[in-house]
């Protein structure tokens, strides 16, 4: 059986600057076709401590993956590490040459010199195409073992990962069929969901773990089965999760990859119906989750973002005696935001968020994290009251999160 | 001089669930006080893993970290690995009990039998009392080196870090003062900059090193020193600093933690301007991040999200003509929009974009990639086209963060 070890390798990794989000993607993606990482180590830009822990690795696993220390400022240090592990030399290679240039002038860039280097590579490297960057990943076989080398920028990392790696590990080496399987929720606690479905969790076999994996503003139920059998797994995880899904119905929005926004923006064009906002707190960041679905424009109009008291009279027909009288973060202004967008823009749907983000703007009545949401359709309006006493950026994100939840079940009525 | 090691423990680390924030954090605070560290090691809750990569470190490092591990569930492993480590046995500490128990019962929780482990200590152990949870630290001292094991618990970890562990270190070693500073650049890529800095990057001294550490839109040079003296040594990076200044003077928007919407809403804030945006591809992404500024409504009014071409139209008075004979995205209608919002919010500067963001909508005159954002103010509108053939949220991020850089150069000419 396969065991994977990942050496990062960045001085900004050891310093604080930047947090290594490649090797806990790299791990779950390994974990998902059987190959459990043994170990992450993280060492600095320094060709003694890469191949010290090149060396290492090789004691204990037989699959290693590396990233970072690839861009064109510093190359050298990565690939003479590699160059004195393999004891081979660095040939130019004309092809990756020719892909960086190209790359370069579809982005508009100058071809500098300093780019050779991207394609000097050593010689018994098989060479990972860069869809989406300028340094090739490289593969080498040695023995029993695997090396693979990768950019440390993420998204090209990724690319090279799902397009080539993962396929042809998976091809390879065929373990214990691991299944993985997570189902989205919003609208409560980790403490109550597990109090929820308490009696199921305790009945799930021993091959079917179930783990919490909390974010702001959702809770990600995973369950992970290993088996021999792929087929009799899958049928087991989906009566599980039919299972689950009994017992917390409205709490679950989704599976797997799925976002809120995702799922409301498919159901939205498949009925062609469409959707404005009205935002106050959240600033622009809910028009954004919904415009970062590629498609988006099909049923969503436009937002209008009402920072300001006067924008909301005069952009959105708020009243000037409801401000007055309620203030911004009120119930009245909230639905006044919504229906007045949802007949400016001409949708079906509308939502309208006003709260208190902090640090500043609190008042005993009405303390930071305060809000109120309003989702309007042709059916009336909901509103709901929120306090989410958070960090600024959190805040903002959970309001956004419960907002789409309401318009999710708003949409569902229909 | 002190060099440290970080040890994390835990399977959730290794299964891709839980990004490890600890060991960023903590190589972070080290730097700080002047302490390197050489290399993080994540292993999972295996007992050899421990005690392995313990004595691996033991070998390069005299300072070692330790987090995770500890909890209720799993403290017999790492506990039984410093045992085994240090060939010593557990004691029952009595006062930590105590306060296990105390703990316990302010939040309400039942104190089952299992707390009485967490009183279990290994013989040679100096206890560091956790001040917000019940396992407490741990402090070793063998021979030349030091050990800490502190809980994985990023709260309890932080707390024991900041009131114990780094006051203790800072004192009893005074190793070299290292400084860090963060030059923040856009409108450039790297081998761009590393081609302009060149001289001055070959010029700088051996105790200030350079790594350049790019972001989707932008590129922070860190500049990192190391010497006796905190007051020569900081006159020198700032000497440093200068002299990049110079070479790209127009590339620099920032320092250190800087954020280009927190460097454009300091400017406003102090000269009592005001802001709108108005938005097509980039979707609210350009509000998200200028409401993400605390304050930020002081002077900034709000946006139109105006998706669809008949809000263009409708709210922000693009003329039917324009969108008809040039098409959405082009000079004439990011124009039109930036100086109609400009106007309808009564704001002194306004910002607009428009572009396609992918995967779909592109011809073969305009691209995917393409996109025309315009800054409008009293002194006139300053139109640009750019092009960033990228992934979805990438374009939208770049297209923002020109946006607002196109803006922080305008509000400079005043």
């Amino acid at each position: 059986m396969k065991k994977a070890e990942i050496i990062s390798i960045g001085d900004e990794l050891l310093i604080g600057q930047v947090i290594n989000t490649n090797a806990v993607w790299m791990a779950s993606e390994l974990s998902a076709i059987g190959i459990p990482t043994l170990r992450i180590t993280t060492v600095g830009d320094d060709s003694d401590e890469i191949t010290d822990s090149m060396r290492a690795a090789v004691s204990r696993a037989n699959l290693i993956l590396i990233t970072g220390g690839l861009g064109p400022t510093r190359d050298d240090i990565t690939k003479s590490a590699l160059c004195r592990f393999f004891n081979v030399s660095l040939r130019f290679d004309e092809p990756t040459y020719a892909r960086v240039r190209e790359l370069l002038r579809s982005r508009r860039y100058l071809v500098l010199d300093s780019q050779r280097s991207q394609a000097m590579v050593p010689e018994n490297a098989r060479l990972i195409p860069n869809q989406v960057g300028t340094a090739p990943g490289m593969w080498f076989e040695n023995e029993e073992r695997i090396f693979v080398i990768m950019p440390g920028v993420p998204f090209e990392m990724k690319e090279m990962m799902q397009n080539w790696i993962l396929p042809e590990l998976k091809e390879r080496f065929r373990g214990d069929v691991i299944i993985h399987r997570t189902v989205l929720t919003t609208g409560a606690g980790e403490s109550m969901i597990s109090q929820r479905i308490e009696s199921w969790e305790l009945a799930l076999p021993s091959h079917i773990r179930l783990a919490y994996l909390p974010q702001p503003g959702l809770i990600r139920l995973r369950l992970s089965g290993s088996g021999n059998d792929a087929g009799v797994l899958s049928a087991e995880m989906c009566e599980q999760v039919d299972q689950l899904k009994e017992l917390i119905p409205e709490l679950i929005f989704g599976y797997d990859d799925d976002t809120l926004e995702g799922v409301i923006g498919r159901t939205l064009s498949e009925r062609q119906q469409t959707l404005a906002t009205a935002e106050s707190c959240t600033g622009g960041y809910i028009a954004h989750l919904i415009t970062s679905v590629p498609g988006s424009s099909r049923y969503y109009t436009g937002s209008i973002v009402s920072y300001a008291n006067s924008i909301k009279e005069q952009e959105l027909g708020v009243l000037p005696g409801s401000l007055l009288k309620f203030g911004a973060v009120s119930e009245e202004v909230v639905r006044e935001m919504a229906e007045g967008i949802r007949i400016r823009f001409g949708t079906d749907y509308a939502i309208a968020t006003s709260g208190i983000a902090g640090p500043d703007g609190g008042t005993p009545e009405k303390p930071v994290g305060t809000v109120w949401i309003a989702v309007a359709s042709a059916r009336g309006t909901t509103t709901r009251r929120f306090f989410f006493n958070d960090e600024r950026l959190r805040f903002i994100r959970r309001t956004a999160l419960a907002a789409l939840d309401m318009l999710r079940k708003e949409i569902g009525k229909e």
